[in-house]
């Protein structure tokens, strides 16, 4: 891609790009409204008004934080993109738009915010949702690390969908879309002090279309949720608790790569703790499912799409049935694995 | 206040508490929800859903990274409230929810953040907003300042209602609500690192009760701005520029006080780029003033309302007639006069 960047390798930012004056004006037209560029966010105004038809609306909010900002498969950017786009998804939402709200650290390259902010445009455009407002503050060097970035997303429920995690219920089945473990894996392998390399790379990707497509095919789906923090494991484990229902895993259908296996043994981390962004688990009864995946099937997000277990009548808690034929109960994420994943 | 909180003086926040994991339901279970206590927050989801009659919505996002986190007049938790409520109302809507995302530094005392959440809780119920999804990331100390918080906010614009820096016209008077450069020199003068004090305070305020009776009282209003960051000039030249039309301000009515006075002559400031988080400028025609002035005086937060220019046919620019008689041109902010003062 060419493009003109209105700056220089060199330029950093300053405090003054934080003040609310000139120069705020100068990165809002220069780099924010070139990228971001609609209706909305032209408003020029302190927020931005839009027409809404009546019906029920989602909301969700996400800081990210990752370290490092470029990771191979992604940036802070799309991470943040998507990650608040899937959370939509999972409420059985159809995304419309979101607001972005980032924190600068004085000193941060311009052409490393650009970077970011064009792969947020290419992100938003892919899953066809519009950035309409945004906010811009600046911090001194030391005071943030690069940069943190909020994004809140909002979106329309379609007349009669209802998600929810306490309508999982037994009968019904547990399908992982993707492979687990990759985001994590990669964030680990990219962050310098970690001397550990793998060819993996970030699964994140926006859910939303699969989902949309899934939801208007399949009459019940009951549970939607993409395990991030806290892995495939802490997702379960809260669905557990809602729907008072136990869940069991089967080991031998687990989605995890050769590469993260590999990693995850000479970590000694569970991939089931492992965190993923590109991930979904859909909970519905099991006569859905083999439409369900069919449909997933068609999906490059959702092509290795697999049931990995069933909901039974039990204690809320998350029981993985090994290849040995025995059983381990695996409980939620307990202290941190990694920080600043997402 | 007696309220039994569920830690010790010296408990702070880790990592974990970033993790998604058990740590992370603790802190939810504990600190947030009982503040934020409503059916929406506790849907315990990814979002939450909620309905929406159809319509014009606004929504509005900033990040809040102010320094001290506590201040005379308020707090960064207050402050992120009546903000986020302020911007949604100065587009001519009725606040209804916000979105609540804090980043967290490893070590933050978990008194100071409940003492935060309470102000935030006090702020919203004062506003009649409901605090609806929030995110709660955690990052390494010395990799943020104490804590940010993103407030993202969502409101209904009643029909008819239009309120845009561009339908600013000659005719019009510029109303400012209250007096100005409060919470920026309250702010530099709670700096530990300036060794100056003074008796002020922030006048951080929510303006979406006096704003929402005025625009169900006068017909015409044209422009809703409050004068944050970069202060009334600054705001004044965006809308001068938005507008193409000049704004006239008479030095001897804009409402400086004598602290304000006398710390920015001390500190080389001008008052009309000092940030402030209360007030709001109001443009509409001169036939509506009276009647706007009256309705404003009846709200503590619009009881020195005063009107301080008019909008005049010219170059889109802000001009000051002098005390003396002269005129001067102010300009937008250029440079950083304070960082870190929202």
């Amino acid at each position: 891609m060419t493009c003109t960047v209105p700056f220089t390798d060199s330029d950093r930012i300053l405090l003054g790009h934080g003040s609310g004056g000139r120069l705020t004006h100068e990165l809002i037209q220069k780099v924010f409204y070139p990228a971001f560029a609609n209706p909305f966010i032209e408003q020029n105004h302190d927020g931005c008004t839009f027409s809404v038809a009546s019906g029920n609306m989602a909301c969700s909010t996400d800081s990210f934080v990752v370290d490092p900002i470029f990771f191979p498969g992604g940036t802070i950017g799309d991470l943040a993109v998507n990650g608040t786009l899937n959370d939509l998804a999972c409420c059985g939402a159809t995304p419309l738009y979101l607001t972005a709200g980032f924190i600068l650290e004085e000193g941060l390259l311009l052409s490393d915010l650009h970077r970011i902010v064009l792969s947020m445009k290419e992100a938003a455009a892919h899953a066809d949702v519009k950035i309409i407002a945004g906010d811009t503050k600046v911090v001194e060097r030391g005071k943030c690390d690069k940069l943190f970035i909020n994004t809140t997303g909002i979106g329309m429920v379609p007349a009669g969908i209802r998600i929810a995690p306490e309508l999982a219920q037994p009968g019904d089945v547990v399908i992982c879309s993707a492979p687990i473990g990759l985001h994590g894996i990669t964030i680990l392998s990219a962050r310098e002090s970690i001397g550990f390399k793998t060819m993996l790379k970030s699964d994140t990707a926006s859910l939303n279309n699969m989902l949309g497509h899934l939801l208007t095919n399949i009459k019940e789906v009951h549970v939607l949720r993409d395990p991030t923090r806290g892995g495939v494991a802490t997702t379960l484990n809260e669905i557990a608790g809602s729907a008072s229902v136990e869940i069991v895993l089967y080991e031998a259908t687990l989605p995890i790569p050769e590469g993260v296996k590999a990693a995850s043994e000479m970590l000694g981390l569970d991939p089931l703790y492992i965190a993923n962004e590109g991930v979904v688990l859909v909970i519905l009864p099991e006569k859905e499912a083999d439409e369900a995946l069919r449909i997933m099937h068609r999906f490059p997000e959702g092509k290795e799409a697999v049931v990995i277990g069933r909901i039974v009548d039990g204690k809320p808690m998350v029981r993985v049935k090994t290849l040995f034929g025995g059983s381990r109960i695996v409980d939620m994420l307990t202290g941190e694995q990694l920080p600043r994943i997402c």
